[in-house]
C-alpha cells in the first residue's frame, strides 16, 4: 500500500449536528462515485452514526475497527468507524457529553495522522461555545490543530477551496475597523510563503500564481481614499516578488473575483474574512472548503456549521464534506509525489 | 406616443475611452435584439461616433438630429445624435477638449431628461481626473446629477444591478478604515427609503424585500468580534421594519450572496464598497448596471471605466451599455404605468 493509501482519518463533530447524517451519506455517495474511492474512517461514535444514518434513511452500514490499518478492508462494506468513545444521538440538542466526545474525536483523529496511520485529516463541523465547555481552548480547530502540531497559530493558514476559486483571509476573525491595523508586510510574506508552499505540496502547482488583493475601494485610487495599499500592501507584493515568487497585485477586491480574473490566479489573499468569503459562498457555496496550510499534516474541512437547527431532519446536504474528503484524498496523493 | 416612449438620452462619456465605440455597438445589439426596442439617441460627438463605428467595422450608420423628438423617428435608419458638440476621435488618448466634450454631453443629456423631452438618462464612463481639468468639480457623475437636480448627494443612491442581484453600497469611496465611523442608524434608514421607494416606482415592486448586511465577519457574532451591529444596524433595521418596511438583518456579508440567500431579497444593502461590488461583479460581471435611486429623473449607467487601454481596438464588450439601455427602458415603462 503506497503512503497515499493510508486511510483518512475523520473526526466525528458535534453529534448533535448535521455531522453524522452527512458523513453516513458522503460514504455512500463516495462509494457510488468514484471507480477507487480513498478510504477513510470516523474517530469514534458508533452508535451516534448508526442511529443518524437509521433516522435519516441511509442505507449506510457502520463497520467497528479497532485500529486505522482495519480501515481499508472495512470500506468495502461500509463505513469504518474506531470504536471506544460514544455518546446518545439526539440531533438538535447539544450536550456536554456530546461536545467531550467531539472534543476526542478530534484529538485522537489529529493524533492519527501525526503519528502517520491516516494520511490526512478531516474534521466535521463542532460548536465552539459547546466546546468551551468542556475544556477546549482555543479560537477554532485550526488553533487546536496548530497547537497539536506544535506550531504557532499564526503558521496555520486558512484556505478555502472550491473547484473553481481558492481564497486566502489574511485576517480572519476580528472587527473590521481593527483590519487596517494588523495587516502589515510581514503578515502578508509570511502567509503567502506558507500559501505557495502548500499549493506547492498539497495540490501539485509547481510555480503557485498568487494574487493579492487591495484593502480599499479600487485599491485607494492611488492613496485618495486609503493608504494601506501604498504602505503595506505593494511593499509586500515586492518582497515577494524578489524572492522568486509568481505574485500580482494589489487587485481591487472588485475586479479580483471577476470571471477574467479569476482564471489568472491560482490563490486569492485576501485583507478580512468576507472579502475572501463572500465570493467563495457566493461562487461555490455547495463545495467549499477549508484546507488548513503550513501545517505537518492534511487538514480539510467542510466550510459551513453544525447546522443544530436542520440535524437529524434529512435536509443537511452533505456536498460540501464530501468535497472536503476528495480534496484530502487529492493532497495526500500529491504529497506522496 | 405614451410617455415612456419618450427617447432616452445617452450621453457620449470620454471621446477616448470605449464609449463611443460600445454606443454603436449596443445600438446594433439592441436593433437586431428586441422586436420593438425603446429609441435613443446619443449627445453629441457625431464625428467621434462615425469615426468609431468605422474603426471598429460596426454597421452603424449614425443619423443627425436638431432636437430629442425627431430621436424615434431617425432610430429607424441609424443610431441617432444630437448634432452640435463634436471633437476628433483620439482612441486611447484622452485630451481637454474630448472632457470638455463628455462634460458638455452629460450637461446636456441631463438637461434634456430634466425637461421630460426624454424618459431616462443612460451615461457612458468618464475619467474623473480629465474631467476635473475642464472645471467639473464632483466626486462622480452621480454626484453631478444631484446637484443638476437641485438635491443633496446623500439624497441619490448608488445601486448596482444585474438579472439576479442588486446591491446598494452605503458608503462608497471611502478609506476602509473610515467606514465603521461613517455608519450611523441615520444613514441605514435614509438609503433604505430611498431604494425601497425607487424600487417600487422603477422596479415596479410593490414591496420590496431589503436584506441588510452585518459589517463584521459572521456580524460580529454577539458583538465578539466588533459591535456597529447591535448599536447601529440592528436599531435601523428595527426601525425600517416599525416603518412597515420588509426589511431582513443583519445578515453576514458570507451568507447575504449564497445561491440560497439571494433568492429572497430585492436588494442587499451593504456597508461598504467592495461588500456591494465583489458579488455583483463576480456573479453579473458583463451585465452590471449601476442605477441612481432618489433623483426626480431615471439614470443608469454601465458599471465600468472608460477603459483607455483598449479603446479603439474592437475589443470592448457592449453588454453593460445594453443592459444599460435596456433597464432605463424598462425603468421608464414602470414609471410611466
Amino acid at each position: 500500500m503506497s503512503g497515499a493509501r493510508f486511510p483518512l482519518a475523520v473526526s466525528l463533530g458535534d453529534p448533535a449536528g448535521i455531522g453524522p447524517e452527512i458523513l453516513c451519506a458522503s460514504y455512500g455517495r463516495l462509494k457510488s462515485g468514484a471507480a477507487n474511492p480513498h478510504p477513510f474512517f470516523v474517530v469514534g461514535g458508533f452508535e451516534v452514526l448508526r442511529a443518524a444514518a437509521a433516522r435519516s434513511g441511509i442505507d449506510c452500514p457502520i463497520i467497528p475497527i479497532a485500529q486505522p490499518d482495519e480501515a481499508p478492508m472495512a470500506f468495502a462494506a461500509g463505513l469504518p468507524v474506531m470504536a471506544g468513545l460514544d455518546t446518545r444521538y439526539a440531533p438538535g440538542a447539544p450536550t456536554t457529553d456530546g461536545a467531550q466526545l467531539a472534543f476526542s474525536s478530534l484529538k485522537w483523529a489529529t493524533e492519527f495522522t501525526l503519528r502517520s496511520e491516516a494520511a490526512a485529516l478531516v474534521t466535521a463541523p463542532v460548536a465552539k461555545a459547546q466546546l468551551m465547555q468542556v475544556g477546549f481552548d482555543f479560537p477554532g480547530q485550526t488553533e487546536f490543530l496548530a497547537s497539536a502540531c506544535e506550531m504557532q497559530p499564526r503558521d496555520a493558514v486558512m484556505m478555502l477551496a472550491g473547484p473553481s476559486l481558492r481564497t486566502v483571509p489574511l485576517t480572519v476573525h476580528v472587527a473590521l475597523s481593527e483590519v487596517p491595523a494588523l495587516l502589515t508586510a510581514d503578515l502578508i510574506t509570511h502567509k503567502a510563503r506558507i500559501v505557495a508552499k502548500g499549493l506547492q505540496r498539497d495540490f501539485g502547482l509547481e510555480r503557485p500564481r498568487l494574487a493579492v488583493a487591495g484593502l480599499n475601494p479600487h485599491s485607494g485610487e492611488g492613496g485618495q481614499f486609503g493608504g494601506e495599499e501604498q504602505r503595506v500592501i505593494e511593499p509586500a507584493i515586492a518582497e515577494l516578488a524578489a524572492e522568486g515568487f509568481d505574485v500580482i497585485g494589489p487587485i481591487p477586491g472588485d475586479a479580483l473575483f471577476t470571471p477574467m480574473m479569476r482564471g489568472s490566479y491560482d490563490a486569492a489573499l485576501c485583507m478580512y474574512h468576507d472579502q475572501a468569503l463572500i465570493p467563495l459562498k457566493a461562487l461555490e457555496f455547495d463545495e467549499g472548503v477549508n484546507v488548513t496550510l503550513g501545517l505537518p499534516i492534511i487538514r480539510t474541512s467542510p466550510d459551513h456549521g453544525t447546522a443544530f437547527d436542520i440535524a437529524g431532519q434529512g435536509k443537511a446536504d452533505p456536498s460540501a464534506m464530501c468535497a472536503a474528503i476528495r480534496m484530502a484524498a487529492n493532497c495526500a496523493a500529491a504529497r506522496a509525489g
